[in-house]
């Protein structure tokens, strides 16, 4: 019932999430939907968003936990996500992006559902990238779950893979020219220092 | 009623979007909705869509066709965008982003007015990226477009600015960065070209 949820969630968000269809996608009577979830479709969806945390965070870990340069990290991420929406013949995204946009009166509890959702995804793919200086971690992982999310919209729109490839390669580029200029920068000091320190041990032998 | 039509959309998606509620937003008639969009609420979300492809690359043009730099441009994007949502209570979004993420069997022709949008607004975009060698701008558009519509839904979950500011910030630099880069790079065999003719002036004299 829970993956009958979150298909019909990636598929057109809580407007195609009711109770009707989703009784009818996972074959379950429809007193078993009140038994398990007794406060209705706020709490089936809830439970559906958690099991999207939970997987598709376990998909970004996988990637940003390798031991691999900054730019195929990203690379990968937005190329194995092409991948999966292609799959869906362009139809499935992101349930919690999906559900976010669809937040009503209603349903205003589910905000801070998806609003932890995003920042698991976050903090996982911050603890991935090595070549960042850690005080910009944090924002960097931002903009990517952002540029992906964004990306996975413009998939659908144009049912081709083009945006979320090109996103994904002009992004991880940048990335890594952005690393490569901060660790530079940092570098240099260190380096002038070492050179000090070697002259020095020089003028004294 | 294109007007009651756009706010719910941007509020819920097509989710928030019946017939029902724009009757009531609008204070029009029932009959009327079907006067005026006879083909039903597909033909009245594409009224709807349109005008906010006006309207918001209206917005667009306004900070890419003015004469500034490409860092402060994209810090102005995403700023005045996170006014905008944190005026509505951080309630409405895109509703562009809203309808594409909801967009099932029954509104399938809806996605071909989504994609229209997004081609006109990264086109108005790419037309100011003055700064980007001309054969990556429309990729850079796309990438700064994928950011605001993924940023706008970790704004929304999160219910604060934080993300577009944050997002837009470290986007324009990576993005001056990179074109500064480019600049270097195209400018460096010119400069070259241009010394070897001094130095053949200066050898013929």
């Amino acid at each position: 019932m829970i993956l009958a949820t979150l298909d019909l969630l990636r598929g057109s968000g809580l407007a195609g999430a009711g109770i009707n269809p989703i009784v009818e996608a996972s074959g379950a009577p429809k007193g078993s939907v009140y038994h398990f979830f007794p406060a209705g479709k706020n709490q089936l969806v809830t439970a559906a968003l958690k099991e999207a945390e939970r997987v598709v965070g376990e998909g970004f870990r996988n990637i940003f936990a390798r031991s691999a340069p900054l730019s195929q990290k990203v690379r990968t991420l937005f190329s194995a996500t092409a991948t999966r929406i292609d799959a869906s013949a362009f139809t499935k995204g992101c349930p919690v992006a999906a559900v976010t946009l669809d937040i009503d009166d209603e349903s205003k509890e589910l905000r801070a559902v998806c609003r932890g959702v995003f920042a698991t995804w976050c903090e996982i793919i911050a603890a991935g990238l090595d070549e960042v200086p850690v005080a910009q971690r944090r924002d960097a992982a931002q903009l990517i779950v952002a540029a992906l999310e964004g990306a996975l919209i413009l998939a659908r729109a144009t049912a081709t893979k083009d945006p979320l490839l090109q996103t994904g390669a002009l992004l991880a580029n940048m990335l890594a020219l952005a690393a490569a200029r901060e660790s530079d920068r940092m570098g240099r000091p260190r380096q002038a220092r070492e050179r000090r320190r070697r002259e020095r041990r020089g003028s004294r032998s």
